[in-house]
């Protein structure tokens, strides 16, 4: 027997348009990743009668309920007083609670609102899950043979919360009801390839896999994060399961680089910049950026990789031309150009003494710039003796231009080490 | 009466996490424009039984049901039949639409598939909402003093059908009900105070209106860009509605203001730097940034301002230590510090030839630095004869703490500017 999960997200903004359930679709892909069931999700607003009933209506036809949000310590933040009239139970105060937030208050400072306290009241019977990152604990709360989880709506609390408490114990409720198989998978992550190209490149096989049952192959557009391929096999054991999805996986970007070459920078959370910065590790060079039309997003990409202070010097944006002009060498003239990309990443490279130096300068629209339609773009990079740019005709609004510009700078330096680390040592 | 109405969207993508539910997002801000009440949403995966009970669990607790998706011309496009059972009705082949759908196709040069006939499959006793953009028509189903339509999951398909069919169906069940009411509503977009703070700040207000029945006020936790206070009103006729909300924001704005001080940035869609931008515009000064520990998210803020070039200059981000030293004249020694921040300031000011400089500098973490725990942060300014810095502690992990830092610098300089503007002039 499958443990069926139903997700109920509280809060009248869902209702409203005003968010995007991001949280619904967090889970949803944890639940699918880990092979859990989940047939319905609801949306409910702040209010006690109808958050009951969307409760009461999950229990009748799933066997687990996440409900997300509504723990928060004020006046409309409900979702403690609904369960407990689901359970039949009262609320009561928790003395433990109570010191852990007033501690969580202190800590920082600053006096605990009343308020606050609300969020240690806890239906009778219920278990609390601690809070790591904030002061709304969550719950897990017995009805018989099915569960109610509480969890926040502050996505940062949840998603920890969830991996921490939540998942562990569906999967030892689904182990308990028998049958367990082990989901595994894995995103292939690539960038410049359209949905429809990969789909084509892989399509005999994606075919071959449909009655198999055992191995499925899917593309999830990422937007600026480039087209994922997640391959997900379900084994007898875990063992079983990497196999699967191991010799898959072989096949796959065989599939892939043959027909698109090497578009696969990645796998499961990494990112264009752990790329990047894997490769500079290995050659011990270190990079600086000259950025206009990305305004200071590749740098911010690139600082989030942890200890990128070992191998990241700064950058400099360089958004009004003369900057360019006056602290990047670049020549008065055009800046939207191959030459000026150019310029602008040998002279970063000098100004802020690295090994390598990256740039982009382009038009982000909805003018055009230098007679140059908007998407026009030139990456620049000075590595060595190497000095070049690319080319670039990016589609989108203005926020697409400029994060796709980040993402395929990048993916332009990639390739550039690549390059250089396969190239044949030249001894002099 | 009002008519209260449920949004079920059909397609398993969406329960998986593989797809954001924009439909429901859309047609929840549409409906609550409209003054429209929806209390439910409901995802559901494509498989007959579940949109059976999911339609019959809507129908139990709202007035009209809209179902988006499932009309396409695959296996698993199945709404039209879920419906039909719903009805207790057969399913019809209407004449008329088949040889539309094959005019789609002729048109284009292009023969139809025979699986497009499916989409000419209709529920005996409904009515057809003729397509403009694609092939699958839409549905208008009555059952008794209920109704359901289907439209198709296609947003742009979708979009267009709800606007020129339901929209007006709806309202017109609304008049027939009687009592029409207008929703409005605005955001108060504020930076510094918890939710929990700004909770206790409008406390009373918050409960004298919980029976009002007309104006209601809730908190949104919006992450990184702060909280939102939301007022909503419902008024009779536009200005009625626009009336309430207006004297309700003068007396959320007077409570705020008197116990948080002035922590509201902007309103409705209005961002931190939109906030900064409208400030530096009327001054007629440009601005220059120095990043450390945020590496190029403030700058990358900035530019998404429409009209950035008019005021803003560029930016270093100095991650390095002694590219502050080298390039903006930070005296070496520690760079964690207030006298560094000014510095930066002072440095990338006279360095990009820009009136204002702002910098920050500070541990993400989560490693300590200098002797300093993650959250220490400083902003530094220069403007005119005025340097300064503000120290802060921020909370969360080291993307956190990043994207709390950019927001912080922003607001440091957003009442920095308003404190100059507000300064008495001497004259020299």
């Amino acid at each position: 027997m499958l443990v069926r999960v139903e997700i109920v997200a509280v809060g009248t903004e869902l209702l409203l348009g005003q968010i995007a359930d991001t949280n619904g679709q967090w889970l949803g892909e944890q639940l699918a990743a880990n092979g859990i069931a989940s047939h319905f999700h609801q949306h409910v607003g702040d209010n006690h009668e109808r958050i009951v009933l969307a409760l009461r209506t999950a229990l009748a036809r799933s066997d687990a309920v996440i409900v997300c949000g509504g723990l928060g310590p004020t006046q409309d933040d409900i979702t403690r007083a609904a369960i407990a009239e689901v359970m039949g139970v009262a609320l009561e105060r928790r003395a433990e609670l109570v010191d852990t937030i007033r501690g969580f208050f202190e800590a920082r400072g600053r006096s605990m609102p009343a308020n606050n306290l609300l969020q240690a009241d806890v239906p009778h019977g219920a278990r609390v899950i601690d809070q790591r990152r904030g002061t709304a604990p969550g719950l897990i709360c017995p009805l018989g043979q099915k569960v109610v989880y509480a969890v926040p709506g502050v996505p940062y609390e949840m998603t920890e919360m969830f991996e921490r408490a939540v998942l562990g114990d569906l999967l030892e409720r689904e182990r308990a009801a028998g049958a367990r198989a082990v989901i595994t998978s894995r995103v292939l992550r690539t960038w410049g390839a359209s949905e429809s190209a990969l789909a084509e490149a892989v399509g005999d096989r994606f075919d071959a896999l449909i009655d198999n049952g055992r191995v499925t192959i899917a593309f999830l557009a990422s937007g600026i994060e480039g087209i994922k391929v997640r391959i997900t096999a379900r084994g007898d054991d875990a063992t079983h399961a990497a196999e699967l999805v191991a010799s898959e996986e072989q096949l796959v970007r065989r599939l892939i680089n043959e027909q698109l070459g090497d578009i696969i920078f990645g796998v499961d959370a990494q990112s264009m910049e752990d790329a990047v910065a894997h490769r500079l590790l290995a050659r011990d060079s270190t990079l600086a950026v000259a950025e206009s039309i990305t305004g200071g997003l590749i740098a911010s990409r690139l600082v989030n990789v942890p200890g990128a202070s070992a191998w990241f010097r700064g950058g400099v944006v360089s958004y009004a031309s003369d900057v360019k002009f006056a602290l990047l060498g670049v020549a008065r003239g055009p800046v939207v150009s191959g030459d000026a990309a150019e310029s602008m990443a040998r002279g970063v490279r000098t100004l802020l003494g690295a090994d390598i130096g990256l740039s982009v300068t382009g038009v982000a629209g909805p003018n055009e710039q230098e007679g140059q339609p908007a998407g026009t773009v030139f990456v620049g990079f000075a590595m060595d003796e190497r000095v070049g740019h690319v080319a670039l005709r990016l589609p989108g609004d203005r926020p697409r231009i400029r994060a796709y510009s980040a993402i395929s700078a990048l993916d332009v330096l990639r390739r550039e080490l690549d390059r250089v680390a396969s190239a044949p040592t030249v001894t002099t």
